[in-house]
């Protein structure tokens, strides 16, 4: 049976929510839903994607603009099973009503709160508990990558504390016209960030502390970390720690591979749909271990890394698959999700 | 009957030249030839492509690195009609040499001097000129988008004169780990710069001067321009004569697209391969004609503008397709180029 | 008799021009008014300027973050002859009936419209006009150095007409984390930019058209201009009319100074307070005459270059100095304004 | 008794340590030795320091400049008791023989190893042991600023263990047409970065290991810092050790110095020469303990940072001031180094 899905907000996470969901066996997408009316929800028109104008007002400018409008959110929500919102931050918040109302699942992104859902989401650590419930939050990319990689060591019960800084990308490349930072960095007013305690709504038990800044380039966020291990260890036991959890692919820097811009440039050159990377890059031949320490960092592709979890957030809320590992297989086959990306890496 | 083609330098250009031959329905790639070790031509094997080592000293070095190597440059000239050179600045007029031995076609690009092969080619101009030639250059990317856009208003008997800036972008965004220029701009040292007599290479009437300079930023080139009409012309006129063009494609302000990453994002939405746009972007709505003068706009995506008209070479040198427009028609069928980029454009 | 002067609002032009009217052996700075209660007005304490409230509410604001307040703009405006208005962009019109009930003369920035004084000042072109007034307008740091160069070659009966391409910097240093453009060039939604007519106040026989863009660095702008002549002229022809006109000042590429963040290391070199440019710096030699035409390029550090024109323009309004080349040569003089910068430059 | 001094290399750093030694009043310069003839060496000249050609080739090269040559470095290494050595990474070692030759005291800088020297140089932790000595390393700016921090907290018994990430600025302001990276974040290749061992040259019990990348800006590193303490601390405490030592200033979140951009702006406001920062700033209110951690961020200000340790180590070599603390005195009254740059800070 196929689940129907809509997704509201075709922005940067929405348009390729709405692409994932297309390349899914298992799923349709009804539409998508939105208030803007330039080149950016003209473009769905142009992949035949109905587009519902998500407010009253909205609707009014959009056939304005000559649009073909297919309806609005509620004749949308009428059509489905679940939808994605993934409306600005805090915009989602007032949408839940509706989606109540309609009876629809509802999957949030995580610029809402935590609070708002009740239910944090990461498709490798809780899965299960978010089977059957109305909504839930798919945490942020950053927060996604944490629980991602801290998750993977926690479950081999190697670690015992996680600090860690995150450099951020100051605003998306499609965006950065419209602001952004230049020619400097910008810590975060306070520590620890958000990101740390933000990983705690999913694995409770992580003791991780994070401080954040956010620098002068438009792509990926880079996570540097120091963890202290359950005792000592060795860089192989890390390693397989990391290799056994999905959605993690690992990168060389004597592959060539030696900065965020080049693992953009190889998704392009993987001929990925917008150059998507939906993984967490890790460096493998960075990662340091000594004694009972590791030292690692990789690299979070913010503008595709939750589009997985949004799908499994799908799955799981609708319980159309009840095991979060059989969904995370089919999603990432879908995707075309890797470990690693080059068919044979660099000969150290 | 199927051209079978070579493609010198697996770099920013000679990818998306493969990538091209391959798209096309009366040719096919037989391989390229590289130096390189890292993942850039690891990719190239990910993608099925024969990899050849463009020197002896190269082949040694690909195969300590784990790399299959199909064998030697003379082995795949051996195998093929034409050969696409993509090599760095200065370097192919070396292995000009090697593709007249082989008694290969060889296409250059515009790094090298017109005087390297005696014709510079950009197929809506001189298609004719080049048929059976055994080499010609498809000039530079600003220079492609000078003739494309000035020869159509010379073709029309629009133009007198044309004075224009160029704003180059500082590097590729694969490569902007390594160079590049920050929080700056860099102007060329003399005027004109020499994209307005390298034009002259290929449209010898055109009256034509550039001034030139280096921002920081790593996308696209663009051009803004100060012509000079023949007589009293409406901006209609001067439209009709853009549009009557091959591989002009128009934007407007008004639909959002206002910067120049947002031509880029357009790109991967549209889902085009590696984002590339292989049109002049001419914004529509900024074209200003008053009197005997026109103003325009246009944006250079420098890293595929030049792959059509590679395309295109190889077919007049062969003489596999005689005529010039036939050609054009189908590479940019192939290709998927358009002249609009959204189904509709927003109402003014 | 000395000139006393209030600056309000201390930003970007207002501290320097705070600066420079210390500077001035006939000037006495009174205070300056502002709103903010952050670092940036700290400073003016910490250099022991009487700071004022711009406002009743600011003054509040101020007190409780701490600030040592003087009194309000009307305390300070009743101990000036003049005030020189550089609060941002539109607010400055507002605050016009201020000054004129308090019988201040009043010096506006080049953000307000030139309807809003009638009169728009640029010191070498039209000193004389403002004598006497009670209001002028010093416009913009582009427009002042459109006036001080093509005016220098319309007084000299050297220009026909103007095509300009200007290169804006997206934001200044020191607001750099909030805001601008990264990666990308911005072209201005329409051509004619706002800049060749603005010219067109100071100097109504100017036939000047302007194209415009934001570029991704934060230092100054840069002007690319294709000049129309009387007749042919020699490159020392035109030249001789740049060196007759104040305020320009030569660089050459052949002295490494290749590009607009040089030209900014130079004025920390030279010992400039905050590494100020007052002057055009124009490139001497890339100035090219061809014909009856002529090419030229020039750096606008926008920051600064207006600053001198604040101060002739309390002059002129006040009537203080009733010579505009006086009033020049003054405020050259004591700010160590030059034509050159190095004591010697590179033999060709 | 005046300590003669030469600076060898008028670069970034030789520049300013020019300066300084011009500023100190017991020293004087005796000139400045280059190879090379644009702009930057020609400033000197115009801030009548004598220039010297650091080789024979420089030499010709200077003169046919028209550069006024002094003489060679020889001449000049005659006049002095001592040199610093500012020459680019790794030439210093090769001056070496030259200045023993010279019977000069030798301050090489951080880009030479420490077994060059055979002593590092941080002047609030070892000036005693430089005492006298013929050479001496000062570290390199990182290095300086992780001494200056890590070596309060440890002096004061406070610091068990420290891990820290170091982003650092790609390239410097006056650099920036030549390289530097765009729009990316570049890793260091292995984990740790050299910085830790480094200090370890200078505080042999520092526990400290730093990971690196270099980001899209060209102003200041910044440091993040996890400190795990010898037992549960207050944040007064940690605030009092770093208090307690010298070069350390204190900036604040809540006054509006939120990024790297505002700190450089705010130096230039407070006239510095050349926006000079010779301070590790701080963010007192970004300081954060939390049981037996502590976790702060700082800038430094790689292109004056070492500028004082470089002062201070030429009397420490030659003995002309025998205490350290006593130098640093000296040291930081001419330059007008501060511990709190702004009169008053924002009430909390």
């Amino acid at each position: 049976m196929t689940t129907r899905v809509a997704v509201n907000g075709y922005g940067v996470i929405g348009k390729r929510v709405a692409d994932a969901v297309r390349a899914m066996p298992d799923m349709e997408l009804a539409g998508v839903a939105d208030v803007a009316t330039d080149w950016r929800i003209r473009t769905a028109t142009g992949h035949d994607i109905a587009v519902f104008a998500a407010t009253e007002q909205a609707q009014a400018g959009m056939l304005a603009a000559g649009l073909p409008v297919a309806g609005r959110l509620e004749d949308l929500l009428g059509q489905v099973d679940a939808v994605v919102d993934t409306t600005p931050k805090m915009v989602a918040a007032a949408n839940l009503d509706r989606y109540r109302t309609a009876g629809v699942k509802a999957v949030l992104q995580g610029g809402e709160s935590h609070a708002t859902t009740g239910h944090s989401f990461v498709a490798q650590a809780n899965y299960a508990t978010a089977l059957g419930r109305d909504t839930t939050r798919v945490v942020s990319c950053n927060t996604t990558s944490i629980v991602r990689v801290l998750g993977a060591l926690h479950d081999a019960e190697l670690l015992v504390r996680a600090r860690g800084v995150l450099i951020r990308r100051a605003t998306d490349p499609g965006e950065s016209h419209l602001g952004g930072v230049m020619n400097t960095l910008v810590p975060e007013r306070s520590i620890p960030s958000h990101q740390g305690p933000d990983a705690r709504t999913v694995l409770p038990d992580l003791d991780v502390v994070t401080m954040a800044a956010k620098a002068a380039h438009t792509q990926s966020h880079s996570h540097f970390w120091s963890l202290q291990l359950t005792g000592p260890a060795s860089r192989e036991e890390v390693l397989d720690a990391l290799r056994a959890a999905p959605r993690i692919a690992f990168i060389r820097m004597s592959d060539g591979l030696v900065a965020l811009n080049t693992t953009v440039e190889l998704m392009r050159d993987l001929g990925r749909p917008r150059g998507d990377m939906w993984e967490v890059a890790l460096w493998e031949d960075v990662l340091t271990v000594e004694g009972e320490e590791a030292y690692l960092t990789y690299q979070v592709y913010n503008e595709a890394i939750v589009v997985p979890e949004s799908i499994d957030a799908i799955r799981a809320l609708t319980g159309s698959v009840t095991d979060g590992a059989t969904s995370i297989a089919m999603t990432d086959a879908a995707l075309g999700m890797r470990q690693e990306f080059l068919p044979v890496s660099a000969r150290l």
